[in-house]
């Protein structure tokens, strides 16, 4: 069983953590047939952490987790944060395949989706 | 003359503002006959500040600016930290034409795209 998990910052406005829970609901739509979970969890301000989220993941029999940092720069949290965390999980959960992907800011197709939003299109 | 703003968190990582500073200049590429200047500015830990960039812009002779909040979810930065920055500039700076526009997360079609980087396509 196959899951991502959106990794976002948190935020003491709980608004914008709800905002991150509804776009895990929009990309669940989006993923049926490539993920059979998508959830997300927080860095920092907000729940579940990213550790909890991934151990109740694999209690309920989720075999594979793709963790995708859900940032627009590799700051630390995106450099060191999330990569140690990460690891921290491998130790406890050999038999979970944990894959770190890409962080969003980093999708070579952003920058025209952003101009096209600007442009008004 | 028109400008826009990014407006990024910024981080103590500097190559992490130096991926906005390029993120800002391949923006610029695509933004050309929309405006005539494209840069970026941050709320903490880097330079230029947003306040600063927008005075500089001004005293070049842009006579309009959009600030482009270059964040994922309106927390407290996006809901409270950016307008009031630019409540301010409007005292300041009477004759400048400031903008505030919607934040990166709350494009519509920001879904999409992280889907279709999920699935590789």
């Amino acid at each position: 069983m196959r899951a991502l998990l959106l990794a976002a910052h948190g935020s003491r406005r709980e608004a914008s953590n709800q905002e991150v829970r509804a776009f895990a609901v929009e990309l669940a739509g989006r993923l049926k047939g490539s993920f059979d979970r998508v959830e997300c969890a927080f860095l920092e301000l907000a729940s579940p952490a990213i550790d909890e989220a991934v151990e109740r993941l694999y209690a309920e029999g989720v075999t594979e987790v793709l963790v995708y940092p859900y940032f627009l720069a590799a700051g630390r949290h995106v450099a060191s944060d999330i990569p140690e965390i990460i690891g921290e999980l491998e130790r406890r959960l050999p038999s979970l395949e944990i894959t770190l992907a890409p962080y969003l800011g980093a999708d070579p197709e952003l920058p025209d989706l952003v101009a096209r939003g600007l442009r008004g299109e």
